[in-house]
């Protein structure tokens, strides 16, 4: 894919939220043919062993076990691009969804390089899907609302408005909130939720040991533990959450 | 697909915003597999045409121009998975998200129906992506909440609640929000969100015809118009919205 020229391009691609047959065809495309592909492990190896290994760049990890800092993988996707080459950076999700891609894509605009962004599946839309949970229903929720449970360490306060979002009456999916799920829960409840509403979190959604634990805002920590729930988990909170157990009895795919 | 013996089921399946390239990898293989495709014309003719014609079945209109009511395609469902079929009910962009997706779980599950919940790629999502829009940035937006802008005629009054939208500060996406594009911008500069927060409109995204108009509260229906942005368009609001123009000339895809 190198004949454009000496003009390269940068693909900042989503994988989705883990099984490779929610790549979309675009990204699987553009993993076979791509000159270089700069990834880290998110996608998962059955993803990663899409991409031929001459074009593979695992930016994950450096030699010491470090991670390889932002500013070396906006270097390097600058870098192959100088050199004409078709560039793919792949993320796990969405590259707009929590994920840098908004940083990355002013700093290529700044050097000039051409980029195109390649949504990929979130796992804060995928998740509640292939668990049972729509995520928005008319006779439930009429918004949703995707927030991060992680906290940015640079930030004095907790960046998420739990109390507005208690008010806005919609749909709440948390991504990586499975550590901070006691505070969140009870953040909301403060705020004047039903302490019934119900709450489901999703392990590793799509992959083969997805795990589910369904509860409300009062028993869902303790349902967390006992399913043993570990991240990468999105959590759901609201009353569409509660139609799963409705029609669990039917639901197929690779839930437990 | 029809040896699983005389157990049918039913795939609930999201098509993605339009491009055929954004199909994921399973909604492509299942289109091709399914014995029966209940489609209407939202995912487009170039999708449908992947869709072998013995197993077509359009569902989006009747004889005399009438819309197919929700019934009977619950009905042909359950129908044709009780004969042992393999049934894929498509639908645009993602099942779950404003698109009955949980009425049809729900009616699948009440009549012991095995069904699979196929998430498919929301607009929502994907056409922020495509403009050069990230729904989420350190620096501007740590959430984003999905809203319709079609009110729905049973309800009395406004399901969305535009003021605590306004306090949330995240980005605020509005999926069928065209003709009440000047209501909304104004309940939120009414709520007291400022009149100079960026607002994009991506119509069509992902298809050839694509068409964005970029603008603030107080100017983006001046710019719906001039641009002549008619539905199916969605909205984004919020400081991402203005990282389009800043990264515009490195950006490339289907962008106008």
């Amino acid at each position: 894919m190198s004949d454009a020229g000496e003009r390269g391009k940068v693909y900042l691609v989503g994988s989705g939220p883990g099984d490779p047959e929610y790549l979309t065809v675009k990204a699987r495309r553009l993993l076979r043919e791509a000159d270089v592909v700069l990834h880290d492990k998110l996608p998962g190896p059955n993803i990663i062993a899409l991409i031929p290994e001459h074009a593979r760049v695992d930016v994950g990890k450096r030699a010491h076990g470090e991670r390889t800092p932002q500013s070396a993988i906006n270097l390097a996707m600058v870098e192959h691009a100088r050199e004409g080459k078709t560039v793919v950076r792949l993320k796990g999700g969405d590259p707009t969804v929590f994920a840098r891609g908004g940083e990355e894509m002013t700093y290529l605009a700044e050097h000039g390089i051409p980029f195109e962004i390649v949504p990929g599946m979130t796992s804060a839309i995928a998740g509640p899907g292939v668990a049972g949970i729509p995520i928005t229903h008319r006779d439930y929720a009429s918004s949703v609302t995707i927030v991060t449970g992680h906290e940015d360490p640079t930030k004095d306060e907790s960046a998420v408005d739990w109390e507005t979002l208690a008010a806005a009456g919609g749909t709440i999916v948390v991504l990586m909130g499975v550590t901070r799920l006691p505070q969140y829960t009870q953040a909301l409840i403060d705020a004047g939720m039903d302490p019934e509403t119900p709450v489901a979190m999703v392990e590793r959604a799509t992959w083969p040991d997805q795990q589910v634990a369904t509860g409300t805002l009062e028993t869902i920590v303790e349902a967390r533990d006992e399913v043993g729930i570990t991240p990468p988990a999105l959590t759901i909170i609201g009353g569409v959450a509660g139609i799963r157990e409705d029609v669990r009895n039917s639901l197929e795919g690779n839930d437990d």
